[in-house]
């Protein structure tokens, strides 16, 4: 069934051969890194393992709903009494991602890596890695039939949520047939799939959209339509409630006006400092201009604060995209 | 294969027994209704049928890249030069409709009546009503397989369009497992799902983006928290320089805010009318609310056009809402 069934086999080895399992995900985790955290331990229950699941921080708020999601350890408010020699790592890219869930590990730990990021340098002494994987969790979706195990819906629910919140509601390039079929078959288990849509891509608190209202009405676009920008400052985020996590997708907003090739979010951190964020179509490598000004990225969505005053700034970071186009 | 295998027959006895078609669809077309012409139009072709496409009005010009979208007649510029005994009407959820595309129906026309919503009323002299299908375009997909057709990437795009419209890019309610499941074999026969999602449902024109921040502007929120709206008028659209279906989308706003229950967009159309859309996230039968002003729709979505001024229209609704929490 796989084309990488070598791998496949190396895994369920890892997983049926050792017990006491250490399962981690990166620091910061998204929907896919709680869901595949969430779905190696309910297979290693299926498979009788005692395991514990941890990661460096608490996880995000609004994932709470997932099947079993307070037995994942907060790291940084529960300290473990000993350290492991088995380790699953899923949704890293690289040994970093771990964070401080590394201090609980055996210096002979053994670490299965399971992952889908292309950049991914196999770091795990056992390494499952598929890069053409919209998200970690549909590895797992494959490892659970390899191991034929019967899914349920609480299990088919943090799948759902891990291919949503990578795919961006099945919209990136990362959307395959599988993706769609991996999809039909999780909603025939009776995931609400509507239901955590609108939960995880949909839903807006009041202070998120009213930031997003004030930074529209900060809406800049280039002369030439390919540019456009919005600010936001400290003022926006005091006026509205705002909190650092509603900034996320702002900058969609210059991004995606047709003709738009590169959207631009500068937020004021302080007197002479800003974090700029840019997102670009695909025509301008964005983490280029990011590495310029000390950040990074990847070509399409990237990163940088940059010492200054916002208006210097502006005209700076503009000027560089200009000269990609 | 289908449930309604009499319904399917009848429908297919409609296509292979006559010929020289008028295919219609619903005035103010959407993605759903352009794209059901045009799969009917190829099935039709694949038939070695004469057939006209046609429509009250232009079809959106975001629709272009369709497969022979340029073949939709807009009548209110291209009048036809006859009538026509066969017509296939399709998304069209009454009669009344099909608007002024009737004026080409012969006196004594049989009519070919597909569609998915579950208020049709089985106007037609043959009706192919799938109450529990997404999208028109998913009755489509189905009786191209009863037909034996094999599809290519143009028809399949045409499909997806209608899909990704009807469904919100796959978040509505009505995104069944068999939704996921053609999705998948439509991504197979090469349609680029991601761009267009980009194209239909993430990009803005600056006009579109213009008019969404005057909405937001205005947004208020009821003192519970539970009801919230917008106020569109001429000014705004005039202002913007925005067009009809601009307003689409942005009833949503107001609706995903955490803890809204009914979302609301009132659309000045002169100074005594008011057209009012109405989004629920289920709690309030919003068709209801809307049938008592002589609209109608859905559970979850529905519009009435009031006569009125804002002011007395805005409370009147309001208050009708609270009745329902
Ligand atoms: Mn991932
Ligand atoms: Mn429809």
């Amino acid at each position: 069934m796989q084309t990488n069934e070598r791998e496949f086999r190396q895994c369920t080895e890892f997983l049926t051969e050792h017990d006491d399992f250490l399962v981690v995900s990166h620091i910061q985790p998204d929907g896919d890194a709680v869901s595949s955290t969430l779905a190696v331990g309910w297979l290693l229950s299926c498979l009788g393992k005692n395991y514990v699941m941890v990661n460096e921080g608490p996880i995000p708020r609004r994932m709470a709903y997932l099947w079993e999601s307070e037995q994942i350890i907060d790291l940084s408010v529960t300290p473990l009494d000993h350290k492991y020699k088995h380790v699953i790592a899923v949704d890293c890219a690289d040994f970093s991602r771990v964070g401080k869930t590394r201090e609980y590990f055996a210096e002979d730990a053994q670490i299965l890596n399971i992952d889908h990021h292309p950049t991914n340098d196999g770091y795990g002494t056992t390494n499952l890695i598929v890069p053409h994987a919209a998200a970690t969790v549909e590895i797992l979706f494959d490892l659970i039939r390899v191991l034929e195990l019967q899914m349920n819906k609480e299990i088919a629910t943090a799948i759902y949520t891990g291919l949503l919140t990578d795919t961006g509601g099945f919209r990136y390039a990362s959307t395959t047939p599988k993706v769609m079929e991996i999809a039909s078959k999780l909603l025939e288990y009776g995931v609400d799939g509507p239901g955590l849509s609108e939960l995880l891509l949909e839903q807006m608190t009041l202070p998120q959209l009213r930031l997003l209202t004030r930074a529209l009405n900060q809406l800049v676009i280039s002369e030439d339509g390919k540019i456009s920008w919005v600010t936001i400052d400290d003022e926006d985020m005091r006026l509205t409630g705002a909190i650092h996590e509603d900034l996320e997708g702002i900058v969609n907003y210059p991004r995606n006006i047709q003709g738009v090739e590169v959207g631009l979010l500068f937020k004021v951190i302080h007197e002479n400092a800003v974090k700029v964020s840019l997102r670009s179509n695909g025509k301008v490598d964005v983490a280029e201009i990011a590495q310029n000004f000390g950040g990074g990225g990847h070509v399409r969505a990237a990163g940088a604060r940059i010492e200054g005053t916002l208006e210097d700034i502006i005209s700076r970071v503009v000027e560089q995209v200009n000269l990609q186009l």
